[in-house]
């Protein structure tokens, strides 16, 4: 399958902690404590920015495990916090916050996302997740986790308020006539009276449409069910896709599913994470993962046991992944699209644990390599249609992100295949996808 | 009683709509959608931090009323999403944003604003609302507002809740001995494991303590059970007090409930709010007044009609208030607060509807004036220990905040009452609230 319709890659990056690997905050210069910093986001951002890169996406993480007292917990700042102070500090990339169905209030979230739709200039997305973590769950009452059934039935529920409520004004309801007197336009404002199986929301929104009528939706979740989530409403879908056949059976499925939806398939774009682990030579790049292993311990190597659902000695470093042993485990309630990418990596191309490790950061697909390695990787997923770009996650923040944007972002763009300037104004413009107009009731 | 506490007399703002008067957006230069823009708030909040205001304070809208046809939205956009913005923009003014514990959770309450007050350097407070307005219910479910005395059951808990979770690690348990490869120490990081009769939290939170150790507390909310919720947690409260008499009983009968609750009373500062209307002479301000009521229509006689329960046709402009008309109303769910301050200036001093809204502003006690007029009222209500320090309603914005820190601060700054310089790095610093540290468990 050839990509159709992407003008221009997509290419967002993400700061978890202070990097995706869990050696980071060791390997790194500068304090422990950057990622209670204001500067260090924003000099992230600055930087992505330089590179002309489309968003920064950060996730959120609403619970504290106790790997969370072995190195920053990823995602322990509020997501739209540090990007609403991103968005004073930048001129055009694009803000990705993670918030959950499960956890918030639609009109809370509307709100939210509008708001920093507004004030951004149009460069604002929420990423929907709808929470997998039991520990989260403990956090917000002693009603336990629903199950994935009813997580994904509220969330489509939340999702159509959403929308409602950000349409809610329709287009030119704020009329702002100082002569005659008229503020805005009541009878063009729809009130909701929304009332469904979870929610009851009245409506409208405080707030008028947004720079880019609607802030665009993300969404993060490759069960069946949350592929639907996507076809049905999201306008890019971040996913865990360890090989490009993957990744390829992945996108057209997304693809297939919005068509089936009555929406036209280039009007969603599919971004895997991605992690890149850069050095000036192979051996550089090889010698940068090694002394991260190292400082991190068997880091790795429980995140993989955590995201597939087995004990870490069930792990043998030169052995293949126990399949039918992980398979077997009916008690497993995390998140199915990282457990399903690392075990169709191990079963396709038939690997010990040990090579996962080297194709699999944090759960994610992950190449270890020179600028010229990565950029080849990146182009052959993009060029055969695997994807419409990648969500990167950056190894060490800000070095491997400098390394990249330095680096890998030139190849790219003297092949003419990644943006050299922000295309438009808002995110919508620059992922070419475009905004509905809201015709008044 | 004097004043024995304050070395300096607190001083914050608040911006809502394009300024609190009705009349604003039309009396003002700029474009109507100037209260959705970043440049709005941040110039704000740079002009207040010239002249060394303590903080901008941020109202929150959850809910669309008739009247926000006629003009912005007062609260339209969620206050951490500008907040968040201006901490970008600016080093010192403190950042208050209010957010109702009714209609939040405090898991999420507690994250925003730890956030908020680590990337900010301490800069941020937490101004409690418990929402009584009925609309702002029907966006949330079909439950209907709470009653008063349930709403702050749930404070009083909620509270609690987001006390422990700033306190959850203790002090010095974020390690970050990169050598050792020690980043935090669990053993000091507390679960709560919190049963409430309206809430189960398990904690710990995802965050370690925030360089004010808390965030600062604010209290919105003037009924019995309002001040013992401030006297037992807040460390500055924001009250409608439109006589100095009244607001003397108050901060009194405030301090007097702090020290029931075994607290220090000069912890708890009082500072209604005050909207000022200033012109170079008297004539110049009642012109500006004149003007802005005119542009406005009747709203604030619309708006004082709201404030205390009675229809507008009720008021008549050169007749009393109708105390009695209006105590009668048993159907009356509004703020107590507001309604009582109201009722209190127009019996205290035997007004006309006229002459209550000449020193009532938006509920807020009103002077219209020169900055002499102004400066001698708060020095006055100041040094005899009515208050704290005062919440500045601005009239319109950014004139009459320019107009106050061009003309006012300076004539408060030579009395020797007003900082010229800020005395910290937070917000508890240049207040003078003692942040508590908090010992591992």
């Amino acid at each position: 399958m050839s990509n159709p319709n992407s003008s221009s890659m997509i290419i967002s990056m993400c700061v978890m902690g202070l990097g995706m690997h869990p050696g980071a905050w060791r390997y790194r210069d500068g304090s422990p404590d950057d990622y209670l910093k204001l500067d260090y986001f924003t000099h992230a951002a600055k930087v992505a920015e330089k590179g002309k890169l489309h968003a920064m996406f950060l996730a959120d993480t609403l619970a504290v495990s106790e790997e969370n007292f072995e190195r920053p917990n990823l995602g322990a700042t509020d997501p739209t916090v540090v990007l609403s102070m991103v968005a004073a500090a930048t001129q055009n990339i694009g803000l990705v916050a993670t918030a959950s169905s499960t956890y918030n209030e639609p009109y809370n979230i509307a709100r939210r996302f509008s708001s920093l739709d507004h004030l951004s200039g149009g460069r604002a997305a929420w990423n929907i997740v709808t929470t997998f973590v039991p520990d989260v769950a403990a956090n917000f009452g002693n009603g336990g986790l629903p199950d994935h059934g009813d997580r994904y039935k509220r969330a489509n529920e939340f999702v159509e308020i959403v929308f409602k409520l950000w349409d809610s004004w329709g287009d030119g309801s704020l009329i702002g006539d100082k002569e005659r007197n008229i503020f805005a336009d009541g009878a063009r404002v729809n009130t909701l009276n929304y009332e469904g199986e979870h929610y009851a929301v009245k409506g409208p929104l405080t707030l008028p449409r947004t720079p880019q009528g609607r802030p665009l939706l993300y969404q993060a979740g490759s069960s069946g069910t949350g592929r639907d989530l996507a076809a049905r409403f999201a306008d890019v879908v971040f996913t865990a896709q360890n090989t490009k056949t993957a990744a390829l059976e992945f996108r057209a499925d997304v693809r297939q599913r919005a068509a089936a939806f009555g929406r036209d398939p280039d009007s969603i774009k599919v971004t895997p994470g991605l992690m890149t682990i850069l050095g000036g030579t192979e051996a550089e790049a090889r010698a940068r993962k090694a002394e991260l292993d190292e400082l991190s311990g068997q880091a790795e190597l429980k995140k993989l046991a955590l995201r597939v659902g087995c004990k870490v000695d069930d792990l043998k470093l030169d052995e293949p992944m126990p399949v039918d042993l992980i398979m077997s485990n009916e008690k497993f309630r995390a998140s199915q699209g990282f457990r399903a990418a690392a075990l169709r990596l191990a079963t396709e191309k038939k690997l010990t644990v040990r090579e996962v490790l080297y194709r699999n950061g944090g759960g994610h697909r992950q190449i270890v390599g020179t600028p010229e390695q990565a950029a080849k990787m990146i182009e052959s997923w993009w060029r055969d249609g695997a994807v419409d770009g990648f969500n990167l996650m950056i190894d060490v923040v800000p070095s491997g992100l400098e390394a990249f944007v330095e680096h890998v972002v030139p190849i790219l763009q003297k092949r003419g295949i990644f943006q050299s300037e922000y295309s438009g104004n808002t995110l919508r413009d620059n992922l070419g996808i475009a905004h509905k107009a809201v015709k008044a009731a």
